[in-house]
């Protein structure tokens, strides 16, 4: 068995008496029964994947992954593949929007170099876990080997393990690459069923004619390598991302080790449908950040079968939307944890 | 010129040229133009309330303000009218969930007694600003005189004015009022033009024999005390609430000093909606912090021409969105502040 199919077959499903046990909790607190609506379901899919009515509050790192994509060579992105490499550097050194919300989050990041093109930066903020010199053009044939897309999977679960190790009790993900948009339009495009026009959008920020000819380029991305929806990890490997199937594997490995893991938008969606579809109870440990500008968002949600917590019309990614709804979450906890009861608080319940 | 008219007339409208200087500053940031979305709006939005393209890092307090309504007699509410003051004494002791919530966002809270029922809660924790021994019945009257409404607006401004005095810059409102949905569905029907039916919902909680009551409550309080849109006072004096109009004086206090006022749900923006008939120059300065799930809301902020930041089902009251959005506003003026530029991180701008 390999690791992959290990973890996965070690995910079990999100503990329902917990959620109960939660649920009871709450209706002791200070407040009409359910009037913090989204944050009490919230607390109670916590509880469900933590399997305890009062998960800890939160030990919180994001993990944001990046890698370059070959077929950025196709005109699909606004800006020089160059910028991949120098973002993680940006992210080494504490200047981004998510070192920015990170910070105000109280979450840690992780900044992994899953395969950025030489020359791939250097810095000791980075950990370095390139699968490749970013993937190959994939109108020309797969983005990467069977083997690597198995490799990226396993580092992702490596990752969520030693993350686990020390003490991370919630994992938000997020992502960096120039041209990902495509790839992860490809997969969606796969794994919801919807037509590439449907789900391929203007990613940093492309013209009218750059959105045709990046339509075309998805369309034609699975035309010649003909990925199926059964197959994940060919999926991953045929149309994929280095950066895509490592956050497949982080949500594996935070799935088997009942770790809620933040979802932020389109790009670690199109990894949330593969991870789902290796292992379809990791759904119940996914929290999907927000709902993202690019319009394929909506339609990965839907597939997901997840609400997001936030509406902000973000498209930015790297895991800035997960940093913005984990403040949600610990909110969320903190109600479980900190608020008086009718008893303790001597406070009268409704009338009778 | 009474106080609160001198207020109204020192509100100035926000600063258009901030606005734009903080687009550009934003516009060097290391992410795509407007990739933010709704947080980069907001930036812009929190420069033109302060005259300034680098509003400060907020220090923030929440006013929670409580008072008894006398239209509880009729039935309208899930909870006995005890629950005012014993909640006002929670907020004291730190266990309500603006408590939680509050301290998650780093925010001060001011508990403010507006007029409770007597007997009134002692704790050194609320200030005692009581205009009366709660309102009267609106059914068979108006709630309050012409002056008292006048001295709880007026109050709001002292509140807001002493707050700025110690160097908050970032104020948000909550309330706590048995029955106080009723007096804000009076309002925002009002000051809305909405039918009762169409703003009148189930609070904390009411069957629908107690809904079809409150409906009726609140046509007859229309009916009996004829208040009028362009008369302010005159309708917060009618069908408003202590509590109600000290949030409309905190709203224009904080407007004529340029601090932001994060207006929580229902029952504030009713309060808002007396702010802007007396101001309509301070719309600009209210960023309203979420959809409630009380049907009459999304009428309210029609009625304001604003947008919300969260729409999580939250039906508490307290400034429980308040609290939350308030990290929402932090975050997009920490963007402005802490980002690296494509300059200072070398990171290569778009492809020309």
């Amino acid at each position: 068995m390999t690791r992959i199919a290990e973890t996965c077959a070690r995910i079990v499903d999100p503990d329902a008496s917990a959620a109960r046990a939660a649920r009871a909790l709450l209706d002791t607190k200070t407040k009409p029964p359910g009037s913090l609506g989204r944050l009490e379901e919230l607390a109670c899919e916590l509880a469900a994947i933590h399997g305890t009515a009062l998960p800890p509050l939160p030990e919180k790192a994001i993990v944001v992954m990046g890698a370059d994509h070959g077929v950025a060579q196709e005109g699909v992105s606004a800006y020089p593949q160059a910028v991949t490499g120098q973002m993680l550097l940006n992210f080494a050194r504490g200047g981004a929007a998510i070192n920015v919300l990170a910070r105000l989050a109280g979450a840690r990041v992780v900044v992994i170099d899953m395969g950025v093109c030489e020359p791939a930066p250097r810095a000791p903020e980075i950990e370095r876990r390139r699968i490749g010199n970013g993937t190959r053009n994939i109108t020309r044939g797969p983005a990467m080997t069977r083997a690597q897309a198995e490799l990226a999977v396993e580092t992702g679960i490596a990752i969520a393990a030693e993350l686990a190790a020390t003490g991370v009790t919630l994992i938000g993900v997020g992502e960096m690459g120039i041209a990902n948009t495509t790839a992860a339009s490809a997969l969606v495009s796969l794994f919801a069923d919807a037509a590439p026009e449907r789900v391929t959008g203007r990613g940093t920020g492309i013209d009218d004619d750059a959105l045709r000819r990046k339509t075309a380029v998805v369309r034609a991305a699975l035309h010649h390598n003909a990925p199926t929806a059964t197959d994940p990890i060919g999926a991953l490997a045929a149309v994929g991302g280095f950066e895509i199937a490592g956050l497949t594997g982080v949500m594996l490995g935070a799935a088997a080790r009942r770790i809620p893991v933040v979802v932020d938008g389109f790009i670690c969606s199109a990894a949330a449908l593969a991870a789902v579809r290796l292992a379809p109870r990791a759904a119940g440990y996914l929290v999907m950040a927000h709902r993202s500008a690019e319009p394929g968002h909506a339609i990965a949600l839907a597939a997901l079968g997840r609400t997001p917590l936030l509406d902000l019309g973000l498209r930015l990614g790297e895991g800035t939307g997960s940093a913005l709804a984990m403040l949600l979450v610990e909110a969320a906890l903190r109600i479980l944890h900190e608020m008086a009861t009718f008893t303790s608080a001597e406070v009268s319940g409704r009338d009778a």
